[in-house]
């Protein structure tokens, strides 16, 4: 039998003897524009991928959650009975503000070493790159170590993946595994990896304030009748402060401050104050004029937000318009920390708006997701921490929380499975955001990774 | 020589004999969709106007104040050397919301006794009624009794009447004249004929928040980074609270409270609740909870205002989108009262921003109009306030201030012109908003208005 520094070796050389193929079929995909308001693209990029899987050996069933996009769900039996489940998406989020991208959001360009498309990281890269794992894998040894599962949705992107929960309720038996990756992970500041071991929650949010049946001139009703513009920033203003505390009553009840253990897994990190003055570059500074390193990770995560996602209310065209909103509204969303309940968080801020005399102001409940958070010393989280040993140059830090929201509970809380990171991501990949991109070393090293994570599987 | 009692009889013979025509010529303008998003339909308006005025045997010039479109001065000299002067403008409102409108708003469309379209009351059905009274008193004299003159701008919808101010400036003789109609005018609540004596001024600001160079993901700095909405929001709140009291120092130091002259009128005029909670309908009722007719008045237009006209931040399509937006901004217009000053605005706002803290918000002069307010016993205003006598059912009131704003302060302010209204205006015209409308009554008593003021200033 091979030992593992051999089969590591001719991994890696056919990792890089596929790569510019691999980075083509990445760029096919991120083509397809699979936002939540193209409901034909989300169908093209599942057909992509249950092409790319069949043709990978791989029995695809499609499951169909009814209103959402199908959820994939494959397997290719491996030598050993153990079982690895990858899990990715393939729904994007929108592309806007368009105006500010350097090159076309769906059309990959590659700019020295990076590639720049909309989901190219967030997370069409982390699924391609799985893709090239398993033919490194497949190359080398004719056959998988372990059973590979892939388990590909299209609900993720602020649809609180509804298809992969619709899933998990109706055939938790086709999601059995001894170990799940992640959608995400990678390298923080200065490229240390980082292995993510919880996630924050998120409840979503929509007010609307409407004060009449109709707009009205300024001029007219400027000093007679209420302004819904001005309803919802006091609404909004009343929810939290510029002391960045939410003034929801009931809103903290259920937050469990972190434990030794996180905040020791906290210390070891590296710090971060620079790298995020570099990443974010705030004109004022951090929030509450923080600049002490160990509490800007603490707040990073340990800390639920209330944020402001979308502002809409009267004229936003050029110039003026002098017309008084009898309509506006506000998308927020609240990351949640342990064990805030996102249902819970609509009906609180009902509430709260209703005591404080919002009655013209309704709340509409778009969804969430719990938070998650795994035992960061559980064996399945130290084995992909090995495996990334001779990846990176340098050693893989345990994060105990981060600050984004994923469907990880599903995993974690619901089906009871460990569940570690491997991907490709680094603080200046733009997910959400205007150019996003992808870099091409760390797509590389993703790969190996994950290659190592299902070959050492296969040797416990 | 003709009593007036005939050839008032004869001119409102030709007017509705001649008032089909009319309304189709008002209609071919209402098709040019005028805005100031659309330099060529506004050039082609003031193409329309030009040849309409040449057409009635004016003498038309051209003066072109740079940057704005074109001002029409036309003049036909009269029987007396007397000059009446109609101010009006070829510009119009945006028409969004355009989902919001039952027919399209740059096609007149006839439902009943009105008729749909952006500007056809605001100000377009203004001036083509003139028409109909200068052909109607051609038609039956032969000639006109006064000189008059038609001064047609395209800067007034959100452009402070640049073009006009100009004009004022480099030839004010070419504005000469013993009495000034106004753009506007004509009936309020239950269609008791209104006589306008004053508008508040306007400053128009824009608040630009920015806190990044660029929007983030809100899952990574929800807790870390300042949100440029919530900047926004709060920046908004400490302009003004839910009494409705402007926070910003200085703001009411030049405010003069209404006369009580101005009070007597005020008290005179009939009550507004009723029709004012048939015009509004507000969900929660008016301002502070105010129900007392007089004060309803008086609040209604002595009172200056901080209207939110219009809020943008973040992310505004359907579903969800988690970003923290590193930019918002809001449109601001203050209503003013005499004798505040427009130009003093945006400063006092700075100075208030910056004292609060908020060095991340920029304050952007977008120019403002000062108030206007002419004496309400001027002969000129009893003149048309008696021309009106046999036209509608109603005695004629004088209104002390009016809560809109307009070009009038140049002509009663910086030229020592007197100004009157006469128009078709009613509360139901939803000028500025969705289905702005004409009713055709009024546009025929409107004309037939005008064609009086004009020979009875050729009486005296």
């Amino acid at each position: 039998m091979d030992t593992s520094t051999t089969v590591f070796s001719a991994l890696d050389q056919r990792i890089r003897e596929r790569l510019e193929a691999s980075l083509a079929e990445l760029g096919d995909l991120c083509r397809i524009p699979s936002t939540h308001a193209n409901p034909e693209a989300l169908r093209q990029a599942a057909r992509f991928v249950h092409r790319a899987l069949a043709r990978r050996g791989f029995q695809v069933r499609v499951f169909d959650p009814g209103h959402e996009p199908p959820v994939l769900v494959a397997e290719r039996p491996g030598r050993r009975s153990r079982t690895l489940l990858l899990y990715n998406h393939y729904d994007v989020q929108p592309p806007d503000p368009v105006e500010l991208w350097t090159s076309p959001p769906f059309e990959p360009t590659r700019r020295g070493d990076k590639i720049y498309a909309r989901g190219i990281s967030d997370d069409k890269g982390h699924l391609v790159s799985r893709f090239l794992a398993v033919d490194a894998l497949l190359d080398v040894l004719g056959e998988l170590p372990v059973t590979v599962k892939f388990v590909v949705e299209g609900s993720e992107e602020g649809r609180h993946s509804e298809g992969l929960r619709a899933l998990v309720e109706r055939h938790p038996d086709w999601l059995q595994a001894d170990g799940v990756l992640w959608e995400f992970g990678g390298v923080g500041p200065d490229d240390i990896p980082l292995q993510y071991l919880g996630t924050r929650g998120i409840a979503y949010v929509l007010l609307r304030a409407r004060t009449m049946p109709r707009d009205v001139h300024s001029g007219v009703g400027g000093t007679l009748v209420p302004n819904a513009a001005w309803r919802l920033v006091w609404a909004l203003a009343s929810i939290k402060g510029p002391d960045e505390r939410i003034r929801v009553p009931g809103f903290y009840d259920r937050v469990q401050p972190p434990s030794p253990r996180d905040l020791e897994l906290l210390a070891q990190l590296p710090p971060v104050l620079e790298a995020y003055q570099r990443q974010f570059q705030p004109v004022l500074g951090f929030l509450r004029g923080v600049d002490d390193d160990l509490e800007l990770k603490r707040m990073a995560v340990f800390e639920p937000s209330a944020n402001i996602a979308g502002l809409t209310a009267g004229y936003q065209g050029p110039g003026t318009k002098t017309v008084l909103p009898a309509y506006a509204e506000a998308k927020l969303d609240f990351r949640l920390v342990p064990w805030q309940r996102p249902e819970e968080i609509p009906e609180l801020v009902r509430r709260h708006l209703t005591a404080q005399g919002f009655t013209d102001i309704e709340v509409v409940d778009l969804g969430g997701t719990p938070p998650m958070k795994m035992d960061p010393d559980h064996p399945f989280v130290d084995l992909v921490v090995a495996a990334a040993r001779d990846v990176y140059d340098k050693p893989m830090y345990k994060v105990p929380m981060r600050g984004v929201t994923g469907p990880g509970y599903l995993f974690v809380h619901r089906l009871g499975l460990p569940v570690a990171t491997a991907g490709l991501g680094y603080p200046g990949s733009n997910i959400h955001a205007p150019d996003e991109n992808l870099r091409i070393d760390l797509y590389e090293k993703a790969a190996r990774h994950v290659a190592r994570i299902a070959w050492m599987m296969g040797q416990t």
